[in-house]
């Protein structure tokens, strides 16, 4: 199926559009949100570079903040102009406030896509490239087509689908960074929250491979089913009434000093923290007049909960909280990680990192009020895919 | 004056009591906290050993803690037992879980001290420090006599009075380890909170003669009247309606990127990692979706705000917050440091790093009701010194 009749010429990979469309986000300064679908020219490709037909690119949580920016999706309005969607939305003043930097420029929106390579310079990479099906996180991948250097594509093996390579970078490096930054920082286990996620169930592949005792704090018996059925052990459900003891005692057992949470908001990076000290000062002759000794740390990197954080400091003084994100883990872990880790992505890509999606939206349907609602939620279980061309 | 006509023998340096007199606080496994002097023992030292008469030892926030372990001092009593204070009062059940490390057992308090070498053991390093006055932060300091390693004694410049030495540890190494830690973590400028201090004034010289901006954070206008009269530019009174305004500019203006927040408690932290962000978001060009690039980081290393920590998450995710603590920092700082510091806080003793007090107390005078509701409050200004043999 083709997302438009009017581009049905594209799906050939010797005649490309002189024009293809692609998705647009703008704040204005008065604070109204407007998300659109705009023409861009397609211009013919550098030496070193190579044009994409864009297969499939998900709608990721990171994707969320520079599409939807924080507005009020109560507000929501579409109407169509000259045959395309055109969604607006109010931003609140004090949300308003962070945004002055993007006010007035319609933002490219995407993280990370697939698709395959319809043109190519003239240099030999990009010439090895034509006709592959290949994986990018360069931005700006909600659109029909998009130009990049070759040395940013992933080469998915012969045969990959688009669709099973369009994640191949923002959760499965993220899951891999996790682990990554836990031997860096000299921890042994991780807890990880929200942890049925796609990103939670790579996470649970990778430290059964890795042999990495990994607690998973879920928010209901459904989700805790799902990863038990993945093998998980030490899985404990924030809604039971044992939460709190089932935590302590999963970490006294594997000793994790280290939690990635997905939600931000409320008290949970104090639960962690205080279920850490406790675990810790369980050992005995642990008793130390500042707390225990033992570091613990809990990263952000995510915000399904944008309410405040909320910490009741029973832990002592040897801890951390702080914000994480891939792409400046990325830059301090170097290229000799990163080739290591986008290596693993592609060997294990249809294992490990397997992604489920459960709708797939051209760009129009994307902007199908109805549908942003339901992304705008980041329901776990719930994952949109974009296929610009049809599912 | 002496501190107690039974102890008159114990001022002669050659002869030394059988007994001495120490401060013991004690947890009760049923919740109640039980602070008294008792008798200890003073044996002959070892080869490498001093014994110290302690003639000074602050009481610092960082004793708190271990001396009045939480308790409720709305229920404090004070009874004499043997012709000596005993003051008892209610802890809270929550307060008591984190105390069961130290139930039934009389702890010894004082983090740091100074006073005369009275007796030495055989070693050359231990007969050179007879009858010079030297400070240490050995622990058990609020006692008449403590033995310790001869490695351990700061010795003081001759003709320095104990007074002078008594903080030559906490304060002026925190103060120092501060400025340390900016420079270990890649920061230029420096916040700190409750900066009227005696060891906010500290801090105020060494970045004066360091040539470290540093944003100094009061909560009145005659804190900030202090701080100025010391020489410091950017001083920012929580208490005015223009703070926001003005921490923020003076971030602007000095990039302090790192703040060091006594408190801990409510928003400060949360109103720092905001203002830092801003600041980087005044920047032209610095708009980015998952906020500044520009890394915040607070660290919480006092407690004088026991209420939650609340974050308002609008600083992207570049950002942390931890605890700090003096000697896990010493620790990762290593021997050169730690001697380069010490050394810096001898030469400096009277001048940068030299300490006020507003109250001197016996040990008996120590666990009078009210002075214990009064240093307890840790009051800006208010400061107390134990000298066990009398001022």
């Amino acid at each position: 199926m083709l997302a438009s009749p009017l581009h049905a010429e594209e799906t050939s990979m010797t005649t490309l559009p002189t024009q293809a469309r692609a998705l647009r986000s703008t704040v204005s300064r008065s604070g109204q949100l407007e998300l659109k679908l705009v023409d861009t020219p397609v211009q013919a490709p550098a030496a070193n570079e190579v044009i994409i037909r864009i297969e499939a690119s998900p709608i990721n949580p990171s994707d969320l903040g520079l599409l939807l920016a924080g507005a009020d999706l109560s507000t929501a309005k579409a109407e169509v102009s000259n045959g395309s969607p055109v969604v607006t939305a109010s931003i609140d003043q004090k949300v308003l406030a962070t945004l002055s930097g993007r006010f007035d420029e319609e933002m490219a929106v995407g993280n990370e896509g697939a698709g395959t390579v319809v043109a190519a310079g003239d240099s030999p990479a990009a010439q090895a490239l034509l006709g592959r099906v290949v994986s990018v996180a360069g931005g700006s991948m909600y659109a029909e087509y998009r130009t990049v250097d070759a040395s940013a594509c992933l080469v998915l093996p012969e045969g990959t689908p688009a669709r099973a390579g369009a994640s191949s970078f923002v959760n499965p490096l993220t899951a891999l960074g996790m682990v990554e930054t836990m031997r860096r920082e000299g921890h042994s286990a991780l807890i990880h929250t929200a942890a049925a996620s796609n990103l939670g169930q790579m996470l649970v592949k990778i430290c059964q491979a890795d042999g990495v005792p990994l607690i998973y704090v879920v928010r209901s018996e459904s989700q805790e089913a799902t990863l038990r059925s993945l093998g998980a052990t030490f899985v404990c459900n924030s809604a039971s009434p044992t939460f709190l003891a089932d935590l302590t005692a999963a970490i006294f057992e594997t000793g994790a000093t280290l939690a990635f949470d997905a939600t931000g908001g409320g008290n949970l990076a104090s639960i962690l923290l205080n279920a850490m000290e406790a675990a810790a000062n369980a050992k005995p002759g642990a008793y130390s007049r500042y707390g225990s000794n033992t570091y613990k740390q809990v990263y952000i990197y995510g915000g399904l909960d944008r309410s405040q954080t909320v910490l009741t400091r029973n832990f002592g003084f040897a801890w951390g909280l702080g914000g994480w994100l891939l792409t400046p883990f990325l830059m301090k872990a170097g290229g000799e990680t990163i080739g290591r880790l986008r290596q693993r992505v592609v060997d294990e890509l249809t294992t490990t990192f397997a992604s489920h999606y459960s709708h797939s939206v051209t760009l129009e349907e994307a902007l199908d009020l109805a549908a942003i609602t339901d992304y705008a939620r980041q329901a776990t279980g719930s994952k949109y895919l974009i296929t610009p061309h049809g599912a």
